[in-house]
């Protein structure tokens, strides 16, 4: 089955569109966490334990159990086993942001889809679809592609126009005409720049979207449902982290942006 | 000292341009390495014995160590320290292409800087200048942007053209301009792209290049020496994996590549 295919059974399934980063830093976790032997561990499973019944997808950012070394990538790993074990369902996307040349993506894929056992990656688009081809020829695997990031100076590269069209547009375009052929694609779209959603909505089609940027980064849940979802009321993730794994119980805010979020749809 | 002050200074005292990638496969290490215990620490150890007179600078590159999970990074983390311990002179290029927004970004910064010791770190573009400050703002270290990527497929979007001149053209003039305030930029430019490295080179003034594709990827030395050359004879770190790694003696080829490099500078 096809990685969108999958990711639309679970959210059938799960009624639900939300997806729950992880990104735990050592020094903001709670005291309880930070005196354990593997502290990211220890919050990761305590987040996902908390949160499962409201989410579609966990996506857990590699860079945070990086900058531990191995300890980290080790919790990482056990984290990401913890949920294939416990709660199989739910889909890991490993948010590591990564692309290189085509030999060395095999070796990403193997970190991303083997060792870690992530459902998908997400990817910049910069060397184009020959270099990234390792991680698109694995069909049942997700490769989420940046497209318009959530950060303030997204503009500098991707708003550059050609031809009428801005390179966000043209990533947007390449990927949905030529790069989805194993239908394993999806674009990541900030939910600061709903304009920019609503452009690449009509680009796309149904491609599903991952939207980071709502809460923390000041991104409108609102106005990116209605920019974003198609005509099935699908075709989004909404991604939130930081308001829902530091809040005082997190459970009860993922339920929340659940139903916040269906209750808009 | 600002990170391309180190730079040359280790060019100059090592009368070398060269710098050897350490991609490690674990299935094309010779047998004597892969029954080690641990064998990509190994394989590096050896290759820096072999080759350290003459190159001003190592490039692992993450990936081959993060496809085995924990144990290759803590065997990368070991290479790192290696290098350091044995040989200080040499530099670190940590060739992992990262890029997120800002705080994100503070992690990856962590991972490369602070916990492998590298010298400098590659980096994508697409984020703009705003999301890699947390990588500028350690001036000591170096911020290497991906401009013309070596692969045959790299032209999809890095060859697109805005108001006459291609991306990869906007990046160069974007990071020579604006990003490289604290002197510790550099670019990454493939060997197999010759003109573009020339064009590059007329915009970027005297900033560093790291040029890999000599040798598998089938890029040209003289044609890359004559195209991206400074008026001192500096400027480029050519980057040669392969062709030196899995050589019977990557001793005598390093000597032989560096001395190529020279007779043609």
């Amino acid at each position: 089955m096809s990685f969108i295919d999958r990711l639309n059974n679970v959210i059938d399934k799960k009624n639900s569109l939300l997806c729950v980063g992880i990104d735990p830093v050592l020094e903001k976790l709670p005291e309880e966490f930070q005196s354990q032997k593997d502290p990211l561990f220890a919050f990761s499973k305590y987040i996902i334990d908390q949160t499962h019944e409201y989410v579609v997808s966990y996506k857990p950012n590699s860079a945070f159990y990086e900058a531990l070394g191995s300890s980290g990538i080790e919790q990482l790993h056990n984290a990401c086993r913890y949920i294939k074990e416990t709660y199989p369902e739910t889909l890991i996307l490993l948010d590591a942001k990564r692309a290189d040349i085509g030999t060395t993506n095999e070796a990403y894929a193997k970190y991303a889809f083997d060792y870690m056992g992530a459902d998908a990656i997400t990817l910049h688009p910069y060397l184009g679809q020959e270099a990234v081809q390792p991680f698109l020829d694995r069909t049942e695997k997700g490769s989420i592609i940046l497209c318009r990031t959530s950060n303030p100076g997204a503009g500098e590269f991707q708003d550059l126009v050609i031809e009428g069209k801005s390179l966000y547009q043209r990533v947007a375009q390449g990927v949905s005409e030529k790069w989805n052929t194993n239908r394993n694609c999806m674009l990541v779209v900030g939910a600061t720049y709903p304009e920019e959603l609503r452009e690449i909505r009509t680009i796309v089609d149904d491609m599903p979207i991952l939207v980071p940027g709502i809460g923390a980064q000041g991104g409108d849940l609102q106005k990116t449902l209605e920019a974003g979802l198609t005509h099935d009321k699908k075709g989004l993730l909404i991604s939130i982290t930081r308001s829902i794994i530091y809040a005082g119980n997190p459970g009860q805010e993922a339920q929340k942006m659940m139903q916040d979020i269906n209750n808009l749809r």
